[in-house]
């Protein structure tokens, strides 16, 4: 009895781990308002992460080379936390304060090969 | 005096932070060997998150409408951490065991926008 519990938790676990939506979003900005941008977007990251359970990473990077270009490995635990997030106070802020400085915008859906990986 | 302390403290982390190595490793993969090489690689992703301190995380993702093309975001504590994990077995098993499954590799580097993010 005791291994059916372990094996229930354990495909409970692998469940939650598979229904997790990740993205990779693609941004280029206007490099007269990057600074900017980038005030936006800390502020937007800091408050989802810290009032969202749902959103579990915004971890976002410029590239050293073109530091117009954005990168941000999206982690919400499902789908129904992402469209929570989209409409919260503070993405729209981000959102609607950007509109004008991102230059292009590519969202790819993925799957991670490890979904319960961390940050150490 | 007690403020110079947390100060320090907090300058301290924060050049701890600035130090990690963060990169985004793209790669296409031979569609033929695709499993083959995710396995391979999640092998190698396992082990050096367990064994290697300074490997702070290893994000593979494989994208929906196109599984053969991979991105990594790989975290380092600094580029010590990184220029020990290239010479583990673990990694060169990865590198030479995919040597001819990689199509492409591109290597970018890059800034965190915030370096204490981690993974709920």
């Amino acid at each position: 009895m005791k291994y059916f519990i372990i094996l229930a938790l354990v495909l409970s676990l692998k469940a939650t781990a598979q229904k997790h939506m990740v993205r990779l979003a693609k941004l280029e900005i206007d490099s007269a308002q990057l600074e900017s941008y980038q005030s936006f977007l800390k502020e937007e990251i800091e408050t989802s992460v810290k009032v969202e359970a749902g959103v579990l990473t915004l971890y976002a990077v410029f590239e050293k080379k073109h530091p117009t270009k954005v990168t941000i490995l999206e982690i919400y635990s499902d789908t129904a936390a992402y469209q929570s997030h989209i409409q919260t106070p503070h993405f729209l802020k981000y959102k609607n304060g950007t509109a004008n400085m991102v230059k292009s915008l590519e969202l790819v859906e993925t799957i991670p090969l490890i979904p319960e990986m961390k940050i150490k």
